[in-house]
């Protein structure tokens, strides 16, 4: 291992830029600095651009005409790190074992957009210039659902008009097996609030002549699911594309399936809807899922009151061709519908994204395959689609107008958004020749 | 109002002696020794007992052979007092706003155990010596279930043996309407927590193929009713002895009813079993609360989680001749039974009290209903029962043998256990006079 890129890799973990708690708003504008610097270190002119959250860096070579332009997109943000006392090791201090490094933002999203940065750094210094015309983005509110990235890439439409953008934020379906992912499901958030009492009541004095805000909300959650791990929201598949079953074959070949989920996860057995496989579940099969759960009292022991509210935060991911604005109106009008007596409902509406699919054999998509080999020698790259949502491939085909390669490192353990993140160096050096390789097979590809 | 009794009201409150917080141990200790300082001030012999728990303060005046023997419970603990954003004033910094002091613990308890204190102050001033061999017990941990309690009475047994016991912790229908209560509901406590995958899980990544602890939770909880408000749990009424014609008469009667309970909740309707009134299901009635729940991402803004584990703290409020044991293990198997796929279920039995009834028209009881009347002149008692749990009048019955007298001066709105807990001055003042005329009636009483 490069010891100048692992010191890279760990000065910009260091940084704790997790975008969604306001407090870290200093965080995450230094973070936005220093990955400015690096991009300037290793031969691109750099920018730090103020959004009305947080910055967007921009970075390019110099563009010569009749090349082919790339743009690789990253995110230099994190997720929030509790509960914090599931570390093995501190979230901010990354820690190499076993040929693994553990932080929060190693696989998600740190360590492969610096592969990327580190790549192009020593193509530069090897031959002087690279053979893409190139732009980096790399931007630090992908946690917050890139909140203002379509009004950025709206307002620099033109000099970051490209022919095609990749990205690595996806996953691997195994150690060494370069993989290419053709789909990514989509998502749409929405917080619940069910108000009952003006204050917490003592449960003794009151309880039985007022709903309970916890117990009515619990009922509205058991109506989005039926036993058998089906969505029990009306209308939620009318436009979910079947699978195809070139699909379904080649996925019950792949070195991951129940086996491999089981071990990821640690659930004492998996369950999701019927007559599908656990892998078709993840991948093309949409869900309702509980982000977080609360009401009353939080602390040890008991306190016996009728809490005033409960709420439950929800996500459903979407695939092709379910719409969130859609989604988000059967979800009102079923939880609406399903609101028991006594009580207020109050629905937020969160932020969504699109489902997204392309098409694995065109001449991008096996450039892209050639560049993954190259990265992993010897290894032939999977097809797969993935369950977690990058919403704004979606806004680049919608206000670019092109296609995305989605070339992921992240390993199916790697524990993004959770405790004990991971990332193994191995891939962190895949990440670099991959770089160099892939834009070696777009400059070369008709 | 006389100032040196309001000075040792405000002096009482403001030690914040929160019992199920381990941090404010050293509060609660302070606290008993006031306690036991204010019952030596008044003329009695008194003494703080450690316990494995917080302390218990006894106090007594000089028995004399040939009189009765009374012995005055209440308690100097009090609930959390979250959410503080919610109080207009701090809870431990006693306000009088229009003749209501506003605090943590000025109803419950402190309020009114220290009218006692204070009565037999008065007494002792006026006239030497009290009617009656007087027993105090003051205990630090009513709020948390009264633990160690037991462990204490019958410890000391011999020292705390007595005619009759009268507690002042209970609620009167309306003000200046004294209020004799002749039952009260048990409780039972329990603890559920869903356990599945081994950390939290990136809801996008393995959304689909596992059972979300916080939906499996949810889905168990909303196997506790039925649509129409009753226990859905198997067996739940078995033992629930119906009401009484002239109770259900004599409560349509009473000051207090739907319009009441509305006010005093502020809820946007009632909601409850079907066939009872409002007051029946707070009386008479047996429930299944939840008083928190919780699990997955707490704080702003979204995080994408398939939470690792879920809970639910659960009271069961109790009526003659439901069993604590009994209904905890038909919740349990109730609970076992439902529990989806994939997931692992623990249950943590909490505290219980039995339900308690005594009979309204002995001859204690209608000397109680006398001095009732003398501490409200002109104001004939309202006979009812309570919501609300005093397990410790079951713990006296089976270890001391006899019959308690519940004498409450809390208001309907008194927000016990909730923000703005408060209590009338009034209410102060008739409960000094309520002890003075208690003792005179019980030395009478044949």
């Amino acid at each position: 291992m490069n010891q100048a890129h692992l010191d890279d890799l760990f000065a910009f973990i260091r940084f704790p830029s997790v975008s969604t708690l306001p407090e870290r708003k200093g965080d995450v504008a230094a973070c936005a600095e220093w990955v400015a610097g690096k991009l300037r270190d290793v031969g691109l002119q750099s920018t730090v651009h103020p959004t009305a959250g947080h910055p967007v860096v921009i970075a390019r070579n110099q563009h010569a005409p009749g090349r082919r332009t790339v743009m690789i997109y990253g995110h230099y943000d994190v997720q929030p790190v509790d509960p914090l006392n599931e570390w093995t090791s501190p979230p901010f201090e990354p820690v190499v074992r076993d040929g693994v490094l553990y932080a929060r933002g190693s696989t998600d999203n740190k360590g492969q957009i610096l592969a990327h940065i580190l790549g192009v750094g020593e193509t530069l210094k090897e031959k002087g210039e690279l053979p893409v015309n190139l732009i980096f983005l790399v931007e630090g509110e992908e946690e917050i659902g890139s909140k203002h990235l379509e009004a950025f890439l709206t307002a620099h439409r033109e000099e970051l008009r490209c022919d095609l953008i990749a990205i690595s934020d996806t996953g691997m379906v195994a150690r060494q097996t370069p993989t290419f992912t053709y789909g990514l499901r989509g998502i749409t958030a929405m917080e619940v609030r069910v108000h009952g009492p003006a204050t917490d009541l003592h449960s003794g004095i009151f309880g039985g002549a007022v709903m309970n805000p916890a117990t009515a909300l619990a009922r509205l959650v058991a109506t989005l699911h039926d036993a058998d791990g089906r969505v029990a929201v009306p209308g939620f598949y009318d436009d979910v594309v079947p699978m195809e079953q070139w699909e379904r074959d080649a996925w019950k070949k792949l070195p991951y399936g129940d086996a491999e989920t089981i071990a990821n996860t640690g659930v004492p057995a998996l369950f999701g809807e019927a007559g599908y496989t656990s892998v078709e579940r993840m991948w093309a099969r949409p869900t309702a899922e509980v982000n977080g759960i609360g009401g009353g009292f939080q602390g040890a022991g008991s306190k016996t009151v009728i809490p005033r509210e409960a709420f439950v935060k929800l996500t459903f991911r979407l695939v092709p061709n379910q719409r969130p604005s859609d989604i988000l109106a059967k979800v009102r009008a079923h939880l609406e519908k399903h609101c028991p007596p006594g009580v207020r409902l109050e629905i937020i509406d969160g932020h969504s994204g699109e489902p997204y699919a392309t098409d694995p054999h065109s001449s991008f998509g096996q450039a892209a395959q050639r560049a993954l080999a190259a990265a992993f020698p010897g290894k032939s790259p999977a097809l797969i689609r993935e369950g977690g949502s990058i919403p704004i491939v979606n806004t680049f085909k919608r206000i670019l107008g092109v296609e995305t390669l989605l070339l992921g490192l992240a390993l199916p353990d790697c524990r993004a958004h959770a405790p004990d993140e991971n990332f193994p160096l191995e891939n962190f050096e895949a990440g670099i020749r991959l770089n160099r390789a892939l834009l070696d097979e777009l400059a070369r590809t008709k």
